[in-house]
């Protein structure tokens, strides 16, 4: 979508403040990146040390790697990466990506990709007059040795599937139920479309029985003041309900 | 997998301890479930509130439930979590499902689920000749108002696409290429297999050209003293790159 609408952003033309410089030294990065991701982003969340798992054997390389030199030279040119808040939504160097694009080139995601969804479902609707519903991904690493892809916009398909408190085989009510549809076929289309020079840009799916909806994506993300607000509960009950030890114990561990 | 090799737990079987009933009263669970959880786990991490985050409005029930009736019932049985390590894993309520069971039976997964997922692969090839790749998923809730299907075993099929560093069209070393293609797997048989009365044990993929490996899930899941160091890394790393006003807003907010 950042490609094919002409969201790019070039390096050389990013003039870095004196914050980039400062955190640019810290990290070893690219000034202008850094700066590129403060103009694109509310927040600076937090910093994710890849380089620093890497080092103290956390993450070993040959378990995501078969082209080790490429692997570290990759790390050099990224060995921080910041986790910043952009509108509501959480994204890794905001969102940035610099992957299959020339040197000193880089694209960035419009924030409200389910409008651009909708566009997309509208114009295939009127070029072919089928009723489609679409559904934008983009990767995401998260706490694993790997990424996922997610799903960033969508049109035309429930999000989530709404079965919470369903009856289940037994006539008891479900906890759970609720599929993140749209993460669940982002995943799928994955499966086929890679990560690195494939060049699939889309993945058709057929025959699956889906909920319409005109809702989309967003109306589905939990914000960053929700998760901090869950992040806070979490840490209150879990004092109300294990004691003082616990937080005792994941402060010393 | 649980039920199908009858891992199987009766609750009025559970003799709650002083520490399940302490918990029990504050959580407003039935003890002797929360027993079965100690029973199978090696630590408590922390209690996830989901009763807090509906109560306060943070989760929306009409988002998440057309049986608003059922969904209330199913929060009182459960109104917290309790996320649990078990040997190095995390598993919320340490993998105990009660769903699609008769009333006080619940199953609970084998820890060593790749061993399960070679033993099927095994007998599907000596039954049938055919060479297949086996994923065993479980559904877990995360950080988003849904859950998503993720593999707790695998074998025949390389876990992690080893792709970080190689070139991508512009021949620069990608950072990323790391798909956990068994977990978006699980999250295409996810679409399929449904939450709560389809009865639908197992999806077949046909198609999909996938790395062959010995090697199975555990080998590449991050174990939790891992995931401890890596969120500590966090903290430290976001401190010495953004200064201490960092950790002073994440403490206020």
């Amino acid at each position: 979508i950042s490609k094919a609408y002409g969201f790019l952003i070039r390096l050389d033309e990013v003039k870095p403040s004196g914050r980039a410089l400062r955190i640019a030294e810290k990290t070893g990065g690219d000034p202008r990146f850094i700066q590129a991701i403060l103009d694109n982003s509310d927040e600076v969340l937090f910093v994710f040390p890849f380089v620093k798992l890497i080092e103290k054997g956390m993450i070993r390389m040959e378990k995501i790697s078969r082209n080790i030199e490429g692997a570290y030279e990759a790390i050099k040119r990224a060995p921080y990466t910041l986790i910043v808040r952009r509108g509501g939504q959480i994204y890794s160097d905001a969102g940035l990506d610099s992957s299959n694009h020339p040197e000193g080139v880089m694209s960035i995601p419009p924030k409200n990709l389910d409008e651009y969804a909708w566009e997309i479902r509208r114009r295939i609707k009127e070029l072919t007059g089928r009723k489609v519903a679409v559904v934008i991904t983009d990767t995401e690493m998260w706490f694993s040795l790997g990424s996922l892809d997610f799903a960033r916009g969508s049109s035309g398909i429930e999000v989530i599937r709404k079965g919470f408190g369903d009856l289940d085989l037994y006539g008891k009510p479900k906890f759970g139920g609720v599929d993140c549809v749209a993460d669940e076929i982002a995943c799928a289309s994955a499966l086929l479309m890679g990560q690195t020079d494939e060049g699939i840009p889309a993945v058709i799916i057929r025959g699956y029985r889906y909920v319409e909806s005109e809702e989309g994506v967003l109306d589905y993300r939990l914000s960053v003041d929700v998760i901090r607000y869950a992040v806070k509960e979490i840490i209150m009950s879990s004092i109300r309900i294990l004691g003082f030890k616990w937080l005792f114990k994941m402060l010393i561990k």
